[in-house]
């Protein structure tokens, strides 16, 4: 039997390619008609790959090539049934992860390039191409021109929110004590977020070595989740006549709970005064920055040393392409470069250049900017806004439907596409039991998807809206099972539409 | 005129799809004739990319949706002559980053799918397919059952050696002191490398808040670059007896310099009597082990507590997939778990699933198994194993010529598809001034293109056999062209072949 040695031909990759490129068209226009979360438990999955006529028989590789495209049927067999489909148009769980189609094939792109963005000089075009974009980004978001290349700071593609808020923090740091490089932390460094920040400043404070100690919940404004500027200058104050020391604030423009707002603006001057960075964390919301009239959201952002947003999310890109801009360029590579010989190179000595790897933790690199390119080429900023704004409205009109509706309230203050509700008793009081067992009833119907948090210790559905093909029906479908479900669990009749 | 405030439909996506699989398939068909490294400033790309009539004018995004047919154009024009081209069959610089064109169509699945993997429920075929895969490849690497998941351990896809490495310093972090997660670093804590240990151990480090002074350069063997065991024992109980802490201790199969291979059988037991987490990282040469007479680089690693080797290097798959094993399941989960209420859920609750977001620093997380899976599929273990075979010959083979010819030699011994070798003078000694000319030349050829290190303070050039594409002719010719340039460097004739 032959073995081929190699990989496909350029040949075999055109015709496979054309089979893999149809099957995507096919499993997009199938979506719709499949359930978003399919019934599959723990196992379900490895049963079905390591069976014995199965790809894996007692979990072990093929000896033996086999046929490309017959991977597609395992795929039908077993992948699809096992997916919980996240481009789903009426996927609103977490927060949307849009996958775009164009978004597919600038990533197409980047792997038949296959070009490592390490250094400058590994791919020029990488390196240059994720500045250029970036630079447009921060215009078309409104970003003041100190986060550009051109004024002095700049933007670079990380690989997530939670990798964005690690490098901001390892760039605080250094700022803090430049001696951080040598002898590292020393145990007085603190951290300044609320309940609401994602949990990835947390995880990021422990990665960095410095322990929950150092993270430091600063309340909420009274009957908001925003942060309290009055409340962080306090703490902070205690803790600097403590002998702490304030290394970085992180203000979340949209928290993953409730989309809430910190004053980002009223944050800075406090973060300022100790000499603190400010991260703003808009992993979610910041792209609506893009559209005049949704920009408020970002407001102040100009004022913080780091700004992060994911293309990833609800903006047509698919995982991963989170943006990250600093203020000052030669921060991240201050903490985090180290040379060894093999990486030096003469564009890198001549200091003309940047090389992104100083940039990040890893040190290889996707050439992630084409899959941007592609998305913008696609859509234009004119399309990317309409998308946007397809979503604020379809939340505005969910909204307004719960303000009308008997039985069930607003859990917190719409923001963007992200609406929390939660059903309510006869009295008026939330209805825990009510709102879990719809969403349970929502999820399980395969129907749609939606997914918790819990805020004031009252269980609450938090509905995302923004998924890649999810348009104002779908949002009215999700509304109208909804109230199925809940006069389903409450033994009523779904009452009639005010 | 009409904003398309959307992404493609299928039936556009099917049409620009083929187009865009086609571009490869040309652009692959194209590459042996093309520079490997375009002659290219800083700069010019942006500006190509910025001018007038560009993609970008002034750096601003394009309002304007725009054909997505046209992009092709504009990566003819201003990325393809930018690019330094990694899968071009005479690339020999650093370690090779196989793109393969199988593994493109198994991420496009990925894409297309456009799952999120962060928790089981979120994607459970993600989750268990890269389970499956990962004992499979544990079973096809000769690893101990105790690496898998049925004997407690189990199997991760990182983004790159980089992540594998900090992780497994965190995990060896908790391990050392549980008091880690919550008080952070303490300035005992010690980590064992030699001088050619990569980077990314220093940056993990660093990254961990422990600072460089955490980091003990441990000799080698004398006249190796390999770890020496009894001078590790020495560093060892001397920062023990100084109060120190030994916390990880990182042994290298195929350091990136000159490919040596430290003695992990020897070390571990050293590492053991301190209690030290012993870290594998064979992120190039670890593939090896797929082949049975190749095997004897990953001896040893059965006793380690966690084993990195990255598919993504010599193994014909799209960065990124870095491949990491840990013998105790519950480690990195220990080390870096941080649940918001968000992201509860009966799976992850019920104990019977893995969530992969625990087992690294990012939350959301790409389907990267199936591009695995489609390597896997396409090739069988036999056409991986043929793949690593062809350049371990071709590199023996480029070795024997090294070793015959006057005027040359080995900087130190081949290991696998690595050979180094400088130029000498007339007497012998090293000459380095015509090893740095012969790669200058050879570089600014577009030819091929290799990379340099420096040891024992002479300048080495490194040949790293393993493109994807790269036969022995290319190697064959590579060893012509550094004869030639050696010829003309020196104004000397080109020998004959021995």
């Amino acid at each position: 039997m032959t073995v081929p040695a190699r990989d496909l031909t350029p040949e075999e990759f055109r015709r496979l390619g054309h089979a893999f490129v149809d099957w995507i068209a096919d499993h997009r226009d199938a979506l719709p008609g499949l359930p978003v979360v399919p019934p599959v438990a723990p196992g379900d999955v490895a049963a079905a790959l390591t069976g014995p006529a199965a790809a894996f028989p007692g979990r072990r590789l093929p000896e033996a090539a086999q046929p490309l495209e017959t991977l597609l049927g395992e795929i039908d067999r077993v992948v699809v049934p096992g997916s919980t489909h996240w481009q789903h148009p009426a996927f609103f769980g977490y927060f949307p992860a849009n996958a775009s189609m164009a978004s597919l094939l600038g990533d197409l792109l980047s792997g038949g390039l296959g070009a490592q963005g390490m250094l400058w000089s590994t791919s020029p075009a990488a390196t240059e191409t994720e500045q250029v974009l970036l630079d447009g980004f921060a215009h078309a978001l409104g970003l003041c021109a100190a986060f550009t290349v051109a004024g002095g700071g700049g933007g670079v593609v990380q690989d997530s929110a939670s990798s964005a808020a690690l490098v901001a923090l390892l760039a605080a740091l250094h700022r803090a004590a430049p001696g951080w490089r040598d002898t590292g932390v020393d145990g007085r460094e603190r951290v300044y977020v609320t309940a609401e920040t994602h949990s990835s400043l947390a995880k990021a404070v422990r990665v960095a070595g410095l322990g929950a100690r150092a993270l430091c919940v600063v309340d909420a404004v009274a009957g908001t989740q925003a942060m309290s500027p009055a409340a962080l200058a306090d703490a902070m104050a205690a803790d600097v006549a403590a002998g702490l020391r304030p290394v970085l604030v992180c203000a979340t423009v949209g928290t993953t709970g409730t989309g809430a707002v910190d004053p980002v603006r009223a944050i800075a001057p406090v973060a300022a005064a100790h000499g603190a960075w400010l991260h703003v964390d808009a992993a979610w919301a910041g792209v609506a920055g893009l559209c005049p009239e949704l920009r408020h959201v970002i407001d102040g952002v100009d004022l913080a040393d780091s700004f992060c947003t994911d293309a990833h999310k609800w903006l047509l890109t698919a995982f991963d392409a989170s943006l990250l801009w600093v203020r000052d360029a030669t921060a991240l590579p201050a903490a985090l470069s180290v040379t060894p010989e093999y990486l030096r190179n003469a564009a890198s000595e001549s200091g003309a250049v940047v090389d992104f790897r100083d940039w990040q933790v890893p040190l290889g690199r996707r050439f992630r900017a084409l899959k941007l390119w592609a998305v913008v080429h696609a859509l234009g900023l004119e399309g990317l806004r309409a998308h946007l704004r397809g979503h604020v409205a379809a939340a505005v009109d969910l909204a307004a439907r719960v303000r009308a509706e008997p039985g069930v309230v607003l859990a917190a203050p719409p923001t963007l596409g992200l609406v929390c509700l939660r059903f309510t008793t006869a009295d008026g009081d939330a209805d825990d039991a009510t709102t879990r067992a719809v969403l349970e009833r929502v999820n399980a119907s395969g129907a749609a998807f939606v997914t918790h948090t819990v805020l004031d210790q009252r269980y609450v559905i938090r509905i995302a809206v923004g998924g890649v093909a999810t348009e104002a029906p779908h949002v009215e479908a999700l509304w109208d099972r909804l109230r199925a479900e809940a006069a389903a669990v409450r033994g009523t009749c779904v009452p009639p539409q005010p």
